[in-house]
């Protein structure tokens, strides 16, 4: 007997029959003889509609209203879905955040949980009974609704995991595992048994939508054993966990990619001290996180050139920050581009192998690819590519590697 | 300075400009320098939906995770209505039923509320601000959520009222007040400036669908001065209170009628003691509300013919029931008419006035409407016939009773 907790995503749970199906999943592992609490999403859609009803009514709204309205969507779920487990003779009751309570920060909108009571979901998970537990949503310290952000329900899933002391995570979603790289834009991608936290991290990090950050952070710190799976397909996914559950360790497990990029160069910024944290301090007060910078050299010593990225969406309002800056930091002109992704190779490999880089770099020279800029870390090498070379790049730095399936 | 509860049911909130116009009616109390509660529903056709997947889920659900998904529909609306306040500069929080709490019994889907604890709420209100209460729904005992059943929201308005000593309850609906019929019927109906609440019970359990039976109870017990008028026109509605504040009471102030009807006969019943028991137990039993109830005089002493009324969507029901104890109640055959409506008078003058039952017959007889069952109370008449002659019978009573607008 092991004790299992089970996420299923919003499309998983997309309409009444998929909520059935997730029924008859669940089913399966009470009648191997486990406990089982389930975590789902809102049903596809949902959460988008809610959020629409938000941005309609005011521009700059009130998150604990938000939050009080988004919520709704895990709640329709979670009843359903105990309807469906009942309906095939599984004894379930449905919890919301506020009922277990899972107590989190009062950072609505985005909330981070702070702990999970589990006295009730131990009585009851010791009884047989399935917890259906609505993800995405907490209970904040003022007794208001709370989300986590979107995304939220694998955090809610990896902390439940992690409060209750489960023997697995299993992350039910729409692909069927994590890939060496996209098999939409790599054909031969090959599908991992094994992935570490930390591979896993950089890869959600990195635009992979399979887990959020979070959750493989949380995960991480917890040693959750999580494995991702498909809702649709019954077959075995990949399992994310510790390095040295890993005997054969490649160099590179995967090629991310994330085209929610943007570059911003400031020309001709007076070289002196400070001028960074004139440029990126008002940025991080408008809460525009930036990702990769390059400060190029100045053939003068007077004057240098920055250029950095972030994520797309914050392009207009960063340009809008750093126009209002312009006197302050003391540049001449504002360059930007929305024509640019980038491309990463991530692998626990690397920190014992050098030369990886290397090869990252040759790929894409081979390949006529122009690197605008890199940037690295213990465990991956990312760089900033124009946008239209992207499946190129992605396909030869899966084959330099020697991640193609046979 | 007076403290008002308002409500507004699922037509005035079904979508985000209706949400808008409510706000804007709210502030204007506000303005005023009065404390406000707002009670809401679910935006138009969302109770439907979340009903809808719970039936598409399962034929006999679990009426506590029914409730669980139904009860989402307010908790969308007060967020969105707590914003729109926000918007328009009024300060406003939204509080579902648990977090108020509104206690209720455990009779999920149909819950009877037990308390309200206004503690928050006085608070809140003396510092000015407004809260946004969800309609139909409370905490059980079991702190899980609780629905109190169609048309709730009303008796929520009234019980919070209640609860908070309200100076005032209104009641925001789709009509400008109560009428002295269906204005669809009679065009020279006449919208009442007040109705006691006695008239106003029989007008709710007799179908008129303005506001729900229960409410109007627990405002006659608490005396919570009751107001119904339009959230779409701003004219003066109709107010609901006390007999003693109607100086000039007419004899009848409305015609009622259902269509909600169904009739049985049992014929060639054995005349023997207990047979009623025989027959109604079983109903009972099923949860089958029978409303009039006729036996015939037997001729011969040995069997009698026993008809009664009941809900139309309860009637196939009650015919697998009564089949079933076809042995135990001894009857020679069951028939059954979906055909039939039920015409009330109504008004509180009745009570010291003979003759208003006579008015009736004749004014029926009068246009050869033949009467098929008669129940009367201290102060109604109710009659049923044959549906096609629903109209003429109203427009014919309306008129019989002096009740046309000049």
């Amino acid at each position: 007997m092991a004790r299992i907790v089970m996420k299923f995503g919003g499309t998983s749970v997309g309409d009444i029959e998929r909520i059935r199906n997730v029924a008859r999943r669940v089913k399966t592992e009470v009648d191997a003889g486990n406990q089982v609490a389930v975590v789902v999403s809102a049903m596809s859609g949902e959460t988008n509609r809610l959020v629409g009803y938000c941005d309609a009514m005011a521009e700059l709204y009130d998150t604990r209203e938000y939050d009080t309205v988004v919520a709704t969507g895990e709640q329709v779920t979670i009843g359903l879905l105990a309807l469906a487990l009942q309906t095939i003779g599984v004894d379930a009751r449905s919890w919301t955040g506020w009922q277990i309570p899972i107590r989190t920060d009062d950072a609505h909108g985005k909330a981070r949980i702070l702990s999970i009571d589990t006295t009730i979901l131990n009585e009851r998970l010791a009884l047989g009974q399935v917890a259906v537990v609505a993800g995405f949503q907490g209970l904040g310290q003022d007794n208001r609704i709370t989300t986590l952000g979107r995304g939220g329900s694998d955090t809610s899933a990896v902390a439940l995991a992690a409060a209750l002391k489960a023997d697995r995570c299993d992350i039910y979603t729409d692909v069927d595992g994590v890939y060496t790289t996209d098999p939409r834009i790599v054909p031969r991608a090959r599908k991992l048994d094994r992935i570490t936290y930390e591979e896993m991290l950089e890869q959600a990090s990195l635009g992979a939508k399979v887990l959020q950050t979070r959750s493989v952070e949380m995960a991480m710190k917890h040693k959750v054993r999580l494995q991702v799976l498909s809702s649709f397909v019954d077959m075995p996914g990949t399992l994310v966990c510790d390095e040295d559950e890993i005997v054969e360790k490649e160099l590179v497990s995967g090629i991310a990619y994330s085209r929610d990029e943007a570059k911003v160069t400031l020309m001709a910024v007076a070289d002196r001290p400070g001028v960074a944290a004139r440029i990126f301090g008002p940025l991080a007060d408008n809460n525009i996180n930036v990702d990769m910078i390059v400060q190029n050299i100045s053939a003068d010593g007077k004057a240098t050139d920055v250029t950095f990225t972030l994520p797309r969406g914050d392009l207009s309002r960063a340009l809008r920050v750093l126009e209002a800056q312009q006197d302050a930091i003391g540049y001449q002109r504002l360059i930007s581009d929305k024509g640019v992704v980038k491309v990463s190779v991530i692998g626990v490999g690397m920190r014992s192998h050098a030369g990886v880089a290397q090869t990252m770099f040759s790929a894409l020279s081979e390949k006529g690819i122009n690197i605008q800029v890199i940037s690295t870390s213990e465990i991956k090498v990312s760089v900033l590519i124009a946008e239209e070379y992207m499946e190129l790049a992605v396909r030869a730095l899966h084959t330099a590697y020697g991640l193609d399936a046979a």
